[in-house]
């Protein structure tokens, strides 16, 4: 049995989300069948992250035990011919030690957040960022983004379907920039709740728009209460863009 | 009458090209029929380029003469609400003096040809970029491009249904850089013959390859001849990025 590292890339817009489920199809789903035609193993997929339904990812890191012996180049060649015509590759493939885990293992995660600020709709971009009609503040948005670094209960920022334990996290980084119509918020933390990224960049959009004062993103992460949300950002907008592990 | 000036960025995907025609769906024909139903009028689009199936645009330039008193800002809303769910928007409109015309005013057209150099299959990329396998030597791509810069008989990159009368064009740019993964070609001249900027990037490629010596591209130009010519890349790689009229 060797365990093979993955990194994946990925168009979220046709799949339920990452994470198998009965109702539909995902990523992890897609990726095992094109493993099992590849090895004729029903191998699980361990990922960094569990991403939502039209979620992308730039670099989503994942693993698998493999019983036959097979090269990480020919494994990685192998699953993408299987993947075809579905959006996911393969992008990189390494051999990792057996208690390397890809979710357990993670002291870092990363994501960018794409919208696009202008008045006429999408094209070539569609489905790929969030469109937002009026401008944006996105010096304001900025400031509003710093109060929420550090060590909070995010329970605002969760949605109601969030399994983990606490509230409690660490938010490391959380930069908004512009770049012509582009305006690119890019987090980085241990770990996130369920929505965490979604919700923090719906606040910051609102204070964008102007309908939030800036101290309202700090107001409604004190009041640790969903219901001080002001608004949830589209899933397509968002990448998963990295996952980082120890030396 | 009024002549509005509209700027255009497609998604040339679904379309069989921007110019009307007999066997399905085209841009101008898209647009058309969104300008009908915002104004009653069957007004013509002229455009500065023709762009082929599957060739997206920026900016392309267009112009169209309407009799309905309507003004710049209101026309491209309504267009671009009846465009919908086409991927095709308006993403500009100014009206023009009646001698102003998008395609014979137009003294310089641009675009850009996107490859993506990579070993795995494209995902959120498939579609917007030629996708070529094997690692390219851009810089040996770039010294061969400046070999086609100048006053030329084009006639090797010319499609066999070019309508041109004379294949002798002036070309002022073509230039190829990388980002990462991403090769850019950039081109700027007065005109191009029809597929012409296709098969300059198709023989680059094949010097980026190393099947072509750089100086097989200057030989091809001098061949002027279609059979000397190398590759004619796909369509989903190039961009229509600009018009110049004068000032």
């Amino acid at each position: 049995m060797t365990r093979f590292a993955l990194t994946l890339e990925f168009n979220g817009g046709p799949f339920l989300g990452l994470q198998r489920q009965a109702q539909g199809p995902t990523v992890q789903q897609t990726v095992e069948e094109a493993i099992f035609a590849t090895t004729g193993e029903k191998a699980i997929l361990h990922a960094a992250g569990r991403t939502d339904a039209g979620v992308h990812a730039l670099a989503m890191r994942a693993h698998v035990d493999i019983t036959k012996a097979i090269a990480p180049f020919r494994l990685m060649e192998a699953i993408n011919a299987h993947l075809r015509p579905a959006p996911i590759a393969v992008i990189a493939c390494e051999e990792k030690p057996d208690d390397w885990h890809a979710r357990f293992s993670c002291v870092g995660r990363s994501y960018c957040y794409r919208i696009i600020s202008r008045r006429p709709p999408l094209t070539l971009e569609a489905g790929k960022a969030w469109h937002i009609i009026r401008p944006l503040d996105t010096e304001a948005m900025h400031r509003a983004a710093q109060t929420l670094i550090g060590y909070h209960d995010f329970t605002t920022f969760r949605s109601v379907h969030c399994q983990a334990r606490s509230a409690l996290k660490t938010l490391d980084q959380l930069d908004v920039r512009r770049e012509g119509e582009l305006v690119l918020i890019e987090t980085a933390a241990r770990s996130y709740l369920h929505h965490q990224v979604r919700s923090m960049v719906g606040c910051l959009a609102l204070v964008g728009l102007g309908r939030w004062r800036e101290e309202q993103v700090a107001q409604a992460l004190v009041a640790r209460d969903r219901k001080a949300l002001g608004l949830n950002a589209p899933p397509e907008g968002l990448y998963f863009t990295g996952a980082v592990y120890p030396a």
